[in-house]
């Protein structure tokens, strides 16, 4: 990991420049130059805060994407599910999501990276759906102790396989489907 | 689209050539060259069938995946997805799901493999899930008109999110949760 000491702002500012960069030339032609003229650093305070290009990508994406979050609160699992599904797909849509796309791609030569991106994208989000799911429990929606591992599977599965294949939008007619012909009934299930 | 011309068998061998290739060394790179000398064919042959490196893997996925699949007929529907999703799992795991993995890689470069990785992995396999609803429908199994659609996107995200990620195996489990506690709540839900 890389030293977490250090100004919070300027740290800030260098992974608000690396996400951008990512956005503008991608990872590959990224450099730790551009970061430090971007971030309006010096090289040094780069290379000293991070020997490398993807410990620099990995702090950033840490982050912006590595905390918990809390659930929406809407009163029912089906609106609590459409809140969530709904914000998820517009971050993917949006400039991020393709910065992620383009990550998952040096991901497949970078196991370190690969891990970093599961981590934040997946595992740190758990405990929101987990949150969720005891709501619907205490209002009868879903059996007591219903887990929220498949739930969160088959929804992070669903929205990535559709942005990666560029198959279908990932609109509002998505989300329904997903949740009341996929999620609703997984976890309804007898 | 290449030409369709030319010896069948040597053909065949050109394309085993790129996979054989593509598993060894990857897309980036695998030469036109290396594919004449693996396939013993002449450069002039290579570079007359086919003009560029990504028709050349294009072809060589189409011949190898383009088909369509007969579906498995086991008596029941979930005797049939099993044994689908295990022969799905079983080539996932196998050196041609590596090649994939990178092809995809090398596909957000270039729409046009893009399109080809996804005809071949998934529309061209559809017409076999919709064979299989239909026969569970004749046996009662699922409403009669029951679409594949729904299944067969799920299933092919759950089976490409696990490969990409790495985040479990794609073993007896998975293919037993997947069918008992995803698949079939899907098909049977109200």
């Amino acid at each position: 990991m890389p030293p977490t000491t250090g100004n919070p702002e300027r740290r800030a500012a260098i992974c608000d420049a690396v996400f951008e960069l990512l956005g503008e030339v991608g990872y590959d032609r990224m450099t730790m130059d551009a970061v430090a003229a971007r971030a309006r650093a010096s090289k040094a305070t780069i290379y000293r805060g991070w020997p490398s290009k993807p410990e620099l990508v990995m702090e950033a994406v840490e982050h912006r994407y590595g905390g918990a979050m809390e659930p929406p609160d809407t009163g029912s699992l089906r609106g609590d599910l459409y809140a969530q599904l709904s914000a998820v797909c517009t971050a993917a849509c949006g400039a991020d999501g393709a910065v992620f796309t383009g990550l998952l791609t040096a991901a497949t030569h970078n196991g370190e990276l690969a891990e970093v991106l599961y981590r934040c994208t997946y595992e740190t989000k758990h405990s929101m759906y987990e949150s969720m799911l005891k709501r619907a429990a205490e209002r009868g929606e879903v059996p007591e102790g219903t887990s929220a591992e498949l739930l969160h599977e088959v929804l992070h599965a669903m929205v990535t396989s559709r942005r990666m294949w560029q198959n279908g939008p990932l609109d509002e007619a998505f989300v329904a489907r997903l949740i009341d012909c996929v999620l609703i009934p997984i976890l309804q299930r007898g």
